[in-house]
């Protein structure tokens, strides 16, 4: 998906949600278990629920890698039906040199090859430019690289900073920014710091931001929009536990739908306000 | 495996090596294409011609997952014939917040869930402290976390210096080091650079480092022995296409194993040299 049609379903849709797909057997509704593939039939049911309220869809690669190839095949699933009209992010954190790298692209951008047709992956830089630039040179795909996050160990390097005050999140947008473009490169800023998106926005004022963090985390989404929204939008804002797990009984789907339209009518008064829809 | 077995394969075998098993359809014999899982028939044979002269080998998850499910499969059995005498990696540098870190140490470390039965996985530490400790829970597994790795874009975000004049890959031993024990993690440390051990030692004087980078990439094994080995050897040294693709031809398995006894000698002679065997 490139970024033309991204804006396009923004408007459409009157949000900017991602719903995070962390399904866990512990957490979905145990009629579920009975299922052949618990996963698969909870995602669909979630997607089915939702579709119409987010222009984004996250599956947290690491909840089905645990179940190793049957796992994978859930993935393979999950992504064949999810809507070509949202954007498909694989949330992988992968990053390795150049020629894994690649391999790595290959796994999350082309179906012939691995099943998968993602539009984004979410990518470590700890290795740098050849770690990075391999998921660009797929068309209409994009990487999006970690900045500064919100996890606890979010502090323990990311904030590591030089002589001049630079901190090393800083040095990542700064770098990466020549690796690619507006068009191919987004970040993930966590929502739990609100007045950081300050910060982030000298650095990075055009790019799309994924953000993760609001409601079960903590961020609050008035703060992420007052600081981090551009003229475009510019944000990606990620709800998981919220919505998917809204509910473990049988109308798990139902109050994730609730959940969501909440989430959307919040996030399309922010539109309003800033003069992005009408 | 914990330290003292790797220690003992050490001395048993006169060998420090890793064989990388980066298994490439571009690249092995074509007349392994008409087996029904070629990786896997490939990889067969490699083990059984090296399993006398590595300590370890060390599967590049990439190029099994850019296959989707059927390359997990691949990578399921590939793991389920390594010997139980060798230390296993996955090369795999996951990392992420700690919930999801547990579900990748799941894949990797459970093989009643995933299948998969990993001595260790590579990590990379952008996320922090929560996306490598939940990798240090499982008994006799270890974290092997990247420091400073041999890749071109290696020096974008390893190097960064604050202003004490610690480069952020010191910063990262330093605070690893404190996470776990000799014991639990390795460190990745390229070997395009001999003299850089140097510096690595001061911070981690007794840490195993994994060492890719001698051989095709253009490191020098006597330069890594000289300066990053410790009085219990400390090193694993990688070598990956000088010898799994020591030949193309069906003599694959028998070039390979050929490449693998040099370097096993150059070990040897290096470990007697440090009066580690006799």
């Amino acid at each position: 998906m490139n970024k033309a049609t991204l804006l396009q379903e923004i408007k459409a849709k009157k949000s900017f949600l991602c719903v995070g797909l962390d399904t866990d057997l512990d957490k979905i509704p145990t009629h579920l278990l009975e299922e052949e593939d618990p996963i698969f039939a909870f995602n669909k049911e979630i997607i089915a629920a939702t579709e119409d309220l987010c222009v984004a869809y996250k599956p947290n690669i690491a909840f089905f890698e645990c179940y190793g190839a049957k796992g994978w095949e859930s993935l393979r699933k999950t992504c064949e039906i999810l809507p070509q009209n949202t954007f498909r992010i694989a949330d992988a954190k992968r990053g390795d040199i150049g020629n894994t790298s690649s391999r790595y692209a290959e796994a999350f951008f082309n179906p012939k090859i691995s099943g998968l047709d993602f539009d984004a992956i979410t990518i470590a830089p700890y290795m740098g430019e050849d770690s990075v630039t391999p998921f660009l040179d797929f068309k209409d795909k994009w990487a999006i690289v970690l900045a500064l996050t919100s996890n606890a160990g979010s502090k323990n390097f990311q904030n590591f900073t030089n002589a001049d005050g630079k901190q090393l999140f800083e040095e990542v947008i700064e770098q990466v920014n020549t690796w690619g473009s507006t068009d191919n490169l987004m970040y993930v800023v966590g929502a739990t710091r609100g007045e950081a998106f300050l910060n982030i926005r000298k650095y990075a004022p055009n790019h799309f931001l994924l953000v993760p963090g609001v409601g079960a985390q903590g961020g609050s989404l008035s703060d992420v929009c007052q600081y981090g929204m551009n003229d475009e939008c510019g944000l990606l804002v990620n709800s998981t536990r919220a919505i998917i797990y809204a509910s473990n009984g049988k109308d798990f789907a139902e109050k994730a739908r609730e959940e969501a339209i909440k989430v959307q009518r919040e996030m399309e008064a922010e539109l309003i306000k800033k003069g992005i829809i009408s």
